[in-house]
């Protein structure tokens, strides 16, 4: 074999949208794998590389903001030679030419760059409310760092703040804003806080933040924002709440995917909203691919792609991305909804499908729920958990779980992941060989507690 | 349908030996499944159903002796209908006649009790080294509650303890006597603390020790305990150590199956020296059923009986014999080692089957060790963690993981048990969906990193 005109080598132009966990995790990998490719990330903020999940602490000044930045553009240049452009944004792509222009929104200066292949790691948008007053003065919406700072900055004049929405983000508004001495009220839409755990669950995070002197009203129907000379000054509500004060407002209402660019583009956007994507993160388009929140993400216990705004499996998305950018195959096998939070002491995790889920998909489903202690009753850390699991009714497969309580919540939800992943029977669940010893668990662990009720249940 | 001949329900009798964890498991499973079983249980000490695990905590003074016991046989009658007769020793099993002769320890009374089905749950005895010695006054061995109260009454008037042999139980004391002001010189006979994690991960092990001022010995070669006026007063070791100070000696040299009784009835032990039993815990004697560490224990890695000497499959074994003779079919799928140990600031802990383990077996292994933080880096409580997997080389398959560290440990050993139960191949490890938020998780928990690491030399 001699070098023929189709195998001299040729330097590999990668083009990266975005760049956070999708985009630069994705960037890192395809260097990594490839020292040879030129790899640009584009980035329309001035930050990148930072934890978005971080973003409560810095408000709870438990944390500064530049703990949060991994990489500033130019050290991450510099380790990682990777070109990176921040304040970069791009208008359009244009998939004939393989190119994209940008414009740099500090100076508007605009730009041209060509790619091989294109990563479209674009992220997310907030979703704002329909109603009046959501442009008011210390109204905010807090998706990316650079809001965060603004918004921690407007935090030092207010002693009064709303949190409309009490997903994830919301729950950790309030207890950290709380921890810095706010006034924190709690508007949710849903008839419970955490609208993605069963509402039995959700009680108990309820009774927590009222514990700890947080104003929740569930079943809030929100009118309007008020405001008094461009500032915000209340929540109007209905069903007799009325106006209730706050001199900030911070907007939970949910995110969606942020498609426009490569909608336009002709990338094909699936049902969910979000880009259509194959396991190796290939889009129809050829040598585009998409990745992180912007990407559908596949669910197996669904069988179908869903949407995913986690940080986690956008950087998962990222690394299989990276591995075929750089020409190597590999596929990301799914994701399932693993989270956990914390809502002042108490832990709160689930994973897989809630009972709600289960049903909007039709699933006949059984489910149990303990009270337990997460170690021996007799050692003197020993703290209260509450552990739900849910099984499919035919299969006894483990298809979801929700851990809540004052002991160790995370290590039982990312054993339900891995069971659940695993396709595993309860009835092997309920037999796990855990770890114990008094100083860290419990004889029979509280898992295998729950798996055996849950089995019981099922027979 | 009417009552023939072979449909008159009798009332079983269920026959137990031994009043611990599986025994007790058994006898209480039994009792819930089938209400009208006449169970018996036959237990040689004064004590039922303690926490054998929380014995080095009690020296500690962080428990008492009576938090480590769930019940006494008075309560345990009283709550579950079921007869305990402690002081009980059996001396024999007629299997022909289906009875148990008796003798009370405490009176030396005889006595005859009958089955229609029996449980063998008599657990283990322990290993005396074979040196000059160890019948001298303050040398004990900790294998149950009543042997623990003795030593914990000679502690008080001993300031210098020696430990012999370096295991969980080991290295718990070590602590827990360091915890009350005792001097503590801990012997290994092997070449590490710990010979059921790897020698890289005992390092740390044997690190932390020293860094609290516990004298560890490894590869030590005891010679004799040696004494004055009957009294213990030194360990004579040999290679140049000579005789080392002791007012205390305790014996953690190992423990084997307790298996006499049922050897002598003609039960068949297998090759490992437990009672072999099949996966609804029946002996090779009609009616006759064995559960507890002194019955084997599938090991579904080496795909063949193993010993095991832990509480969790003991207990776990004893909820399967329980179903079993109370008439329902139940299996035990096994277990594959998972513990956890508290060594002063580190959590140690293992599953599955070590480096050396694997080669015992002659199975060809890929090994990775990582060094990582167990949650955000900018997170305050985040602590260094070491995570060692082990995989097969050609099935790429999960068989082995050990984690040592200050931070937590417990939550991904059980996330590799799991992995390993599923078989799960390291491939899928990697991409696990677990659990993250910055006080509980890192974006990329460290056995993801791991498996990536793995999964790399795999390649």
């Amino acid at each position: 074999m001699g070098f023929g005109p189709g195998a001299i080598p040729v330097v590999e132009k990668i083009l990266i949208i975005g760049g956070n966990a999708a985009g630069l995790t994705a960037a890192s990998r395809a260097k990594r794998i490839d020292p040879r490719l030129r790899i640009t990330v584009l980035e329309k903020t001035p930050h990148i590389s930072y934890s978005t999940c971080g973003i409560p602490y810095y408000f709870a000044k438990a944390v500064r903001a530049d703990d949060l930045l991994s990489y500033t553009p130019e050290s991450f240049e510099e380790e990682r030679g990777i070109n990176v452009h921040n304040n970069t944004r791009v208008d359009s792509i244009e998939t004939g030419r393989k190119r994209v222009k940008t414009v740099r929104v500090d100076t508007g200066e605009q730009a041209e760059f060509f790619y091989d292949r294109l990563l479209i790691a674009t992220g997310v948008k907030p979703k704002i409310p329909d109603i009046p007053g959501t442009d008011l003065k210390n109204v905010f919406t807090v998706t990316n760092l650079q809001e965060a700072i603004q918004t921690n900055n407007a935090l030092e004049s207010s002693s009064t703040v709303s949190i409309i929405g009490a997903g994830y983000v919301g729950l950790e508004f309030a207890e950290t804003l709380h921890a810095v001495g706010k006034q924190v009220h709690l508007f949710e839409r849903e008839p419970q806080v955490l609208p993605s755990v069963d509402h039995d669950m959700a009680q108990i995070i309820h009774y927590e933040l009222e514990r700890f002197g947080v104003r929740v009203t569930v079943g809030a129907k929100i009118l309007a924002l008020v405001g008094h000379e461009g500032n915000v000054n209340g929540v109007k509500a209905a069903g007799g709440i009325g106006i209730q004060p706050a001199d900030m407002v911070l907007l939970d209402t949910g995110v969606e995917p942020n498609v426009d660019l490569a909608r336009d583009a002709g990338v094909q956007i699936g049902v969910s909203g979000a880009i259509a994507v194959n396991a190796s993160m290939e889009t129809n388009m050829p040598a585009i691919y998409a990745a992180g929140n912007c990407a559908e993400s596949y669910c197996p216990i669904r069988r179908r792609p869903t949407l995913s705004y986690l940080g986690t499996v956008a950087a998962k998305q990222g690394r299989v991305a990276g591995d075929n950018l750089a020409a190597r195959r590999s596929e990301f096998y799914g994701a399932i909804g693993t989270t956990v939070l914390k809502v002042f002491d108490l832990a709160v995790a689930r994973t897989g499908l809630s009972v709600r889920e289960a049903q909007a998909e039709g699933m006949p489903v059984v489910e149990s729920r303990i009270e337990a202690l997460d170690r021996a009753a007799y050692y003197p850390t020993a703290k209260k958990i509450w552990i739900k699991l849910i099984a499919g009714r035919d299969t006894r497969k483990l298809i979801g779980a929700q851990v809540v309580g004052y002991g160790d919540a995370a290590r039982r939800i990312d054993v339900a992941a891995t069971a659940i992943t695993a396709g595993m029977r309860v009835d092997e669940l309920s037999q796990l060989d855990l770890a114990y010893s008094p100083p860290y668990g419990a004889l029979w662990d509280p898992l295998l507690v729950a798996a055996q009720a849950l089995s019981r249940r099922l027979d």
